[in-house]
């Protein structure tokens, strides 16, 4: 039995640190543990459990941690098992993760039935997003019944994110007045639940406004096919005093059961799957520019149009040539 | 002599007929002729003369025909010789292209100083791109003094557009009220003049009001590296009483001239032929996946991953192990 085959024995025997190893693994430059990363992945995949993939967004200051262990602990007492990532493309620029310390959700990390792993330190999206749906693959493989993928609202992390998730949920703070928040025009496209956080104390009524004003320009979107009835959908929580959480994992559970029953849970996931094995296929081509003798190649033919002694298709055409890729 | 050889030299000593077959030679789809387009382009480029490479939006019923026709016989008669070309992504699918028949142009097309050439019918807009591109080259081997590159507002034309002409024109009709019309945010951005046709007659009073209204809104945008005072600048014009039109070639010139002696004309081909060449490199790797053998391969790879039998990135390995690319 080779190492890969023992660690993949492990993960699906649920062994908490044979997790936190393949995540590592998967996260890894090096050329053979990517090798040995594959392997695992094609060993595991299919096997396991189906977690309920949930992506969740929120602009600094609206109370993401808070939400996420108050929501973690509430499942881990219903006796779920919950894993916790993170996409924050932005991680290796500004030196931590958003996920950098478990003391953010300080009795969440405690919980054994509770994983939480910070965002990779990678500064391409691309890399960040195929680490987080490997590591969402070999939560399910452990066994985990809900997989949370957090993510800061940066550039296009969220429309990378509502591509690995089965739920997306938005979660906003109370507004002062009575204007939509500075939310993205996408992103209430891809919402599926619009929590308004921390309604409570002085708070409570501007939470109620701005979860009606919600609820009215969610009414104002063109209905989905994926959506029932009333979806999407805004609601109030408090993170802080445990409110509303259950009422929001019911309605989770209820847009869910509903996709299930409808066919439209699992073709998302195979149009998820179709996508992201085409993306990964083009990032494949487009790798073989990446090599020091394609670099100089490139830097070459720049020059030549630059200076106009060829025209741009007679300058890729060589450097195609020359990297023995046939072309058009 | 080979035949590629003979048609340069044609080309070069400004054979009508030869721009025409030439052109011909690089729209085709066949593997043979698009080498000896390629070996013509490599040979003809650098030579012949710099044209003006001007670009040219504006929607259905602003007089883009009209205006083209009485611009270009203005152009003619100083003498300097005008081609007219057209990105028309959208031509495959309407069943005509925007310059189908010569007859919208019925006096430019006879003139000795004029050539009018309809946009390709391919369906995909980096085709009718590349098509283009080589056609501008081509002209100017040819000894053209202008270059005129139309479009309709159509996706993603006018970008391709700018990205291979020296200055852009968005021609406007006069508008009602004195809301600005339902100019796409971007074009603003690419325009360097913006002429208000159809100031003539009983629309005189509503062009100036819409002249005005276009200065003060490129008044807000931030000024741009590549202009000088005063630019971008709307002025009116009349193509049918033949109004305006001189004054606009004045400040076309005058841009242009700015930019050449301020290093910006050069640096903007030069950033031009760079941008093209990547593409069509990218274009290139691309178009590995088009074969029967690749097409087979990603379809079977896609159910896999579907199926959830293996994961996207093991899937898109033995994919591109298959088509013996090495990947990250």
């Amino acid at each position: 039995m080779t190492d890969t085959e023992k660690l993949a024995d492990q993960l699906l025997a649920q062994e908490r640190r044979a997790l936190a190893r393949a995540i590592t693994l998967v996260e890894s430059g090096r050329a053979d543990h990517r090798e040995a990363a594959q392997a695992l992945l094609d060993r595991v995949a299919g096997h396991g459990k189906q977690a309920i993939r949930i992506g969740l967004s929120g602009t600094p200051g609206v109370g993401k941690s808070t939400f996420i262990e108050a929501f973690g602990m509430m499942l881990t007492g219903m006796g779920l098992r919950v894993a916790v990532l993170a996409v924050d493309p932005s991680s290796a620029r500004s030196g931590g993760s958003i996920l950098g310390d478990k003391t953010r959700m300080e009795r969440l990390s405690r919980e054994p039935g509770a994983f939480i792993r910070p965002s990779p330190s990678q500064t391409h999206l691309g890399g960040v997003a195929r680490r987080t749906r490997e590591a969402v693959t070999l939560c399910e493989a452990a066994g985990f019944n809900v997989v949370l993928i957090e993510t800061v609202g940066v550039g296009q992390s969220e429309t990378v994110v509502s591509e690995m998730c089965d739920l997306f949920l938005l979660l906003l703070a109370p507004a002062g007045g009575d204007e939509l928040q500075g939310v993205k025009r996408g992103i209430m496209e891809i919402a599926d639940l619009i929590l308004v956080n921390k309604a409570d104390g002085e708070l409570k009524s501007a939470a109620t406004r701005t979860c009606s004003d919600y609820s009215g320009a969610l009414r104002l979107l063109r209905k989905r096919p994926q959506d029932p009835e009333g979806f999407p959908k805004a609601m109030m929580v408090s993170a802080l005093q445990d409110e509303g959480l259950k009422a929001a994992w019911d309605e989770m559970n209820a847009l869910i059961d509903w996709r299930r029953e409808n066919g439209h849970f699992d073709a998302r996931r195979e149009a998820q799957a179709r996508y992201w094995f085409g993306e990964e296929v083009k990032r494949g081509l487009m790798a073989q520019l990446e090599t020091p003798e394609a670099r100089a190649l490139m830097e070459e033919g720049a020059e030549d149009v630059a200076a106009g002694r060829t025209v741009p298709s007679v300058a890729a055409q060589s450097v195609l040539d020359r990297l023995s890729v046939s072309k058009d």
